[in-house]
């Protein structure tokens, strides 16, 4: 295959549920004619309290999935997944390229704060692989790193609370577990892909000069130019078509992913597939 | 094998997760000489946001491997499982009895408040099925049930945040959900397992007079009852051993499983194995 067909090939997007959502649609914002596919891996989620063996299966499986719809990039969309099964996924793909969400999320945080102290949120697995803080200090060996497990806020994304006095609460009392330096950071990462729809919430909690890093944005922009600089943007005028697979639960699927997406989804528009 | 060869042998527990350690923990302290074998699904729970297909055919695998054990009794101690799964789990257990948590919550909570108005907490999926609704209209057709879905409330017992403001702000935001009659009922049914950590909070926020009805001692309570129908009590004077399997992160297990269990728990204390 030439260069000149794959340009209209897929982007795929992998997430363990719904969060990955945010990322595919800042993708879309940034490349309205790219061709995408997402598939959410519902029947296992959540993924940020497993073993990293059973993450990285998992995430194997779902990319030999998207590889039936001959991506031509891949993006890891679950900072679990990217934290723990980056190489075994860039193997998988050889030689198409992949892109996780940690590096350009720490890779954004140190452009806005050099040499700044960083405080990550981020689900229980991927603190305690302590993903953020190498790609951070590989960036920035001045910088400083906090990272905190915050795993009751995916729920909350999940519900739709993002907003109001218990979100808020929620966020504080995790801060609470920080000593006071911490608690002032120059910038937020927000290490997990449900945590842009709290953005709001994390502004009326965090100092006013604090820069909010999320990975949704800065992922999409490194997609964007890693397409660029292989040529292997989509050169189509139309946009791009959009399609959607879930391994469990396609109306829930649908109902939740809909708060991501920003408009509503029906289970219709949802694909179930088998891994 | 004879009656009093079966009576040594084990009770098999099995739950998505951690959550099933409080029907575990009733169940010792109902029968403490009994040999006791737990299976926590941790690889693929939560169970409560899945399809019922998908909850089902992870159900027989943790029950296959618990019949490895040569167990005498199978209690489902999640709601979810019980909710779906009941008829497959007795086919495969046949002619070995088989209980669930939703029946005897159910019974326990008519037998407290005849021709009552109940309100079940519970997950999405258990609140979906209705199971609750029609146990407890099986047993009292002049009862009047709601049933309201807290998923929320599982991340929240798993963080340990029991008690406290941010708890109590959350059960009463999921109140707000209902009319005012449903805000007032005679008994609260804890219909996943999970929210008997909760229970100081719930006590808190409904009325003094309300009858709180946890399925794990009421479970405990079933089972006891009908190993002496067969008279398969097991006999021995020392106190029963303990078995504890998970499908994936023992560490986690261990962290978040003593809280449940009430006692401290080691990784080493938790056998990993693979369905």
């Amino acid at each position: 295959m030439n260069v000149s067909d794959t340009k209209g090939l897929p982007i795929g997007v992998f997430d363990s549920g719904v969060g990955g959502l945010t990322v595919l649609q800042a993708i879309h914002d940034e490349m309205p004619h790219e061709n995408l596919v997402y598939l959410g891996d519902t029947a296992r989620l959540p993924y940020g309290t497993k073993s990293p063996a059973s993450i990285s299966r998992y995430a194997c499986q779902a990319t030999a999935q998207l590889q039936q719809s001959n991506i031509k990039l891949l993006v890891v969309a679950c900072n679990t997944a990217s934290a723990v099964a980056l190489d075994a996924l860039r193997e998988q793909m050889d030689p198409l390229p992949v892109i996780g969400v940690v590096e350009p999320g720490a890779t954004a945080a140190v452009a806005a704060r050099p040499a700044g102290e960083h405080l990550v949120l981020a689900t229980e697995a991927t603190v305690r692989l302590g993903a953020y803080r190498k790609a951070l200090l590989d960036v920035d060996p001045g910088a400083t790193v906090t990272e905190l497990a915050c795993e009751l806020l995916v729920s909350l994304a999940e519900e739709g609370w993002n907003n109001g006095a218990i979100a808020e609460s929620i966020v504080r009392r995790y801060l609470a577990e920080l000593d006071t330096a911490s608690r002032h950071p120059d910038s937020v990462i927000l290490g997990c892909t449900h945590f842009p729809l709290l953005r709001d919430t994390f502004a009326r909690v965090f100092d006013d000069d604090v820069s909010i890093v999320d990975s949704a944005s800065t992922t999409a922009a490194a997609a964007s130019h890693l397409l660029a600089s292989l040529s292997l943007e989509n050169d189509q005028l139309e946009f791009g078509a959009l399609q959607l697979l879930a391994t469990d639960g396609v109306t829930r699927f649908a109902r939740v992913g809909g708060q991501f997406l920003g408009h509503d989804l029906s289970a219709d528009d949802v694909t179930l597939v088998d891994l």
